[in-house]
């Protein structure tokens, strides 16, 4: 069977097991080739090739519902599903996505991009299907890291109360994106190395053996799905929960996973089925690798396993800046902890972790109790650095509330991939946190331009004694060599072009310095506004540009409702001031998929836009 | 020894059992009679008179760092840390919390009011402790409900990978607030009624006759230990964890909970101490409640039970007016489910329950699993009603952004406790949800005037195919009896108390017809603004009040950062209009604990306040 011929998973239900185990191959092949050019999620997909093979060869899709947590490991289901032909444009703009998505196929039944939804999602289903007496499956692949969050075993515990039929496929392969922590962890590698791993094995490998290999393998299931039955067992951990489990299996024995998938199929109430599965399968560099590079990965050598694109140097991500000053500072301050709820390597605290492996504290997928933890440690007199991404600091809302800014403690919260992230599309945009904080009492809420602003306001976090968060993009910024010293805080930076200015820009962030050098490269006067505090703001400053009675631009890189403009009108109009915004931002909408650059044109946040609003209000005046 | 002569806990230690007995006896009488004056929560406080007695007669706080999770349940922890004489106070402006509060006592080391944070603010106190080679100890207080949250899972996850040493008291009364929920309660009922319960029982009692009871207890304690070190024993659901676990024991046998409590100090690494107690223990309305009335409970009459004011006749709570009106829309529409976290009782759901017992869903402590859970749901063709308090739905943002809102499924959410609700304070106040809420795409955010405007709301709300919220208060509303219509979504309502009017009030909720009877009453020429939809606005209203060139209040009783005026001056700003806002809001603090007229009068958002304003501007026109 060509990849390319697929058009309906129907297609692999009459297809012998040496014809599946080949397109196993041939899809593996295509996931390297393919990920090699666009980037994406490698080693998690090669993980389950088999798995995602004999669920749809088991399960009816779209009339059976397969929902995968995350979502970023359904490249094979998308393969399966018809979707093949468009992968040279996954998570391109307008192309594939790299999750589910209900808008690409009918086989995508729910979307995702935070972990641990795909339990709750998955019960509302099936509580669903028996309200309206339906009769389809309901299965739900959730990997070892995100069936330890705190949601998952929320799930767990509804779902083994109410008992409705569900089929939760443990996608275990030891890793969340790196090493796995957490005593739960422990608790699985138990079972994953229980002798009943072996003997399940062995059981359902002698009755294989006796099989007429040329049979299409439904005609075999039959007879083995008493076998397997038996290997039911009372699991303690998932029993504690009320649930049935079947395992360990192997998860590249696509024989042993139809079987096993076959019996859980007939199984009442919910199951766990435990399958063992290997991240990277297939691609050495991808499977050997143990701290998460080959998890999400941009275009590569599919030979050498090297990037195609490397950083000049002088030129680190924003997060590694960060967690170079961060480390700096903590050889200075024994007082200073990393806590990351599994973002070690996004995070880039390897460097942290190296120096002080004893004082940082790797939380797993929880990012309340991440939260929680730096608060009380900060409680007890420690300086806790919180490193999390924008996007999944919306799972921490509520202890950043309740918690840190309510006991108003010395957090110092790193806010990674603020703005647009690009490829990664809606679910992964940190757009909204500017809204979320600013609106918090005790907050001090800030973005750095540069390198040098960036450690700057590190080092002014760490010496004083509110909650102070600080927002850095993905992306890359030059290192500087300065030494660190403090900023006041809530003020602002005014970067002229000209003695004498026609307007003023407020933004933030690195757009600062791009917009200065394009403005004076294009002989533009303009006043440009480095916002680097959102909370608190610059008031004198904002005094001074009300008083010059000239046009004023906000240009924002994130939702507009509530965010920096937002900030400033009510500042404005408190003080009876009376200056219209021109307010350049995201609308009202979730952004897209695609590079940063495509997205910000689209979004009308790039400097191109920007500077057709300068020269149109220069032109007018 | 006289509960007003409490001054520290170290009174205790040298106290015998008999005397310890007779306290607890004395803390009981003067629990109920306390609260039948203030209110407050008195069933959980009943329950663990014992328990905390022991703790402060083993532990050395303030040395020793004792957590109560949420913190509702540290009135005895007060009375034993000399706060007795403030009792009357409880919950009143500038009075006792009613939770643990580092500003009233060097013995309240955390502070909550949201449940499930114990565990990870704890595990921040042992770290700090181990890392500045310090020796003391750090105790958390659980409750069983707590414990399933999602957050403690999580916490205990980390906990049992650290092995810093650490006591976890469960306070396992197989309740929440009402009946406990989920598979694991199950499981701890198994652990409950294990026989190691009586076994150890036996044990203690059998050496506990033996002592000479006028000896001080500390002097016997050295020989029980041995005993009790005997029943920390393999937890399978605890063992999975990593956490060693000691019990279950009685928590109302003072000398056992010594005893044990001892030996727990002397464990090596975390261990859970499983401490059985009843609720409400001592006083018959509340130990026999099973429904969560006598949970926090408002003044009643100590001999009878019988609450102190009750509502007039055509008067409910917010809370049941919705429920009521929902049950109503369940009955013609069998799509529509209700789902609660653990609220069943606070949202008034019972009516629902009672009528529709296989269509709700309580998901126990577990904000967002409840949200994505709805989700599933409605993207299965279900009509989920989601009830949740504002100040908790803080924790289920995430899945409202990412799950609900990006999706745009009609999930539609009841927002209970909008706005200040007094005697809980801080913690509970729910004034930031509007800036939360209206910056998400797809998501329709409303507030009804009265019973009737609510049911409406409710109405529409079921018949639209978006996320739809509805706030409303604490506090009571006058049914009503009409047949429930449509209201245009994103449209206001307009009352004038005059044709000519001299100004405008823009607000929302059940201040509009106090406004409106006031402003009548007086004589005064105001055009009163029912902004019923914070999202999507009125904008034909907006425009035809800048037209008119009157002076605008806009009078807000949440946070104002972000909030209704903030989208207001964001949409006149972005159409060119100027119109100059009175804003009327709570600036940027966290606010205390008290009456809501009390504190609505130190926010300066009471009408008296509104109206002098109001004055104000008529006078200088």
């Amino acid at each position: 069977m060509k990849i390319n011929e697929l058009k309906d998973p129907s297609q692999l239900k009459n297809c012998q097991i040496h014809e599946l185990n080949e397109l196993c191959e041939e899809i593996r092949t295509f996931l390297i080739e393919n990920i090699s050019h666009t980037g994406g999620h490698l080693a998690s997909n090669l993980g389950i090739v088999e798995l995602c093979v004999a669920m749809h060869v088991v399960f009816d899709s779209p009339n059976d519902k397969i929902l995968f947590d995350v979502g970023h490991q359904s490249y094979v289901h998308k393969i399966l599903t018809g979707r093949a032909n468009q992968f040279s444009t996954l998570r391109k703009y307008n192309g594939l996505s790299g999750f589910q998505k209900r808008c690409e196929s009918i086989h995508d039944c729910y979307e995702a991009g935070h972990s641990s939804t795909a339990l709750s999602a998955a019960l509302g289903f099936a509580l669903a299907r028996d309200y309206n007496h339906e009769n389809h499956h309901v299965i739900s692949v959730v990997g070892d890291a995100s069936l330890m969050s705190g949601i998952s075993l929320e799930a767990l515990n509804t779902i083994g109360e109410k008992q409705c039929r569900m089929i939760i496929l443990l996608n275990d392969n030891g890793m969340s994106i790196s090493k796995n922590v957490g005593a739960l962890s422990e608790t699985l590698t138990k079972m994953r190395t229980s002798c009943l791993y072996t003997k399940t094995k062995k059981d359902v490998s002698e009755l294989l053996l006796k099989n007429n290999a040329t049979k299409p393998i439904y005609n075999t299931i039959s007879n083995m799905k008493n076998s397997v039955k038996k290997s039911v067992v009372e699991s303690s951990f998932f029993g504690d929960f009320g649930l049935d489990y079947l395992g360990p299996i192997d998860g590249h024995n696509l024989h042993q996973l139809i079987v096993t998938l076959q019996s859980a199929k007939e199984h009442h109430g919910p199951i766990v089925v435990h399958v063992c599965t290997k991240k990277g399968k297939g691609y050495p560099f991808a499977e050997n690798d143990t701290s998460g590079n080959w998890h999400g990965i941009s275009p590569f050598n599919v030979r050498t396993g090297e990037l195609l694109s490397k950083l000049p140097e002088n030129v680190v991500s924003w997060s590694e800046w960060i967690a170079m000053c961060v480390t700096k500072l903590a050889k200075e301050n024994d007082d200073i902890l990393a806590i990351t709820p599994a973002m070690l390597t996004g995070s880039k605290l390897e460097c942290f972790a190296k120096q002080f492996g004893d004082r940082i504290i790797d939380c797993g997928i929880a990012e309340d109790h991440a939260a929680i933890l730096a608060n009380g440690l900060a409680c007890a007199g420690k300086r806790p650095f919180l490193a999390i991404y924008s996007s999944f600091l919306q799972r921490a809302y509520d202890p950043i509330n309740h918690d840190i800014c309510r006991m108003d403690l010395p957090v110092v919260i790193g806010i990674d991939r603020a703005g647009l992230v690009g490829e990664d599309g809606a679910t992964h945009h940190g757009c909204f946190d500017i809204q979320l904080l600013r609106s918090l009492p005790n907050m001090i809420l800030s973005q750095p331009k540069d390198a040098y602003e960036a450690q700057n306001l590190l080092y002014t976090a760490f010496h004083q004694n509110h909650p102070f968060a600080i927002r850095y993009p993905r992306g890359s910024v030059e290192i500087c060599t300065k030494e660190m010293s403090e900023i006041e805080i809530g003020t602002w930076e005014e970067l002229d072009t000209d003695e004498k200015i026609d307007l003023y820009v407020i933004t933030y962030g690195s757009d600062v310095d791009a917009i200065y050098h394009k403005a004076a490269a294009n002989h533009l006067s303009l006043g440009i506004i480095n916002a680097r505090f959102f909370k608190p703001m610059d008031t004198q400053k904002l005094d001074e540009i009300a008083e010059n009675k000239l046009p004023v631009i906000v240009y924002e890189t994130d939702i507009l409702a509530g965010g920096l403009s937002s900030a400033i009108l009510e500042y404005y109009n408190d003080t009876s001031q009376h200056v219209p915004l021109i307010r350049i931002g995201i609308d009202d909408h979730f952004v897209t998929h695609g590079s940063v650059s495509e997205l910000r044109k689209a979004e009308g946040i790039d400097l191109n836009h920007l500077f057709d609003v300068i020269g149109d209000l220069i032109d007018a005046s």
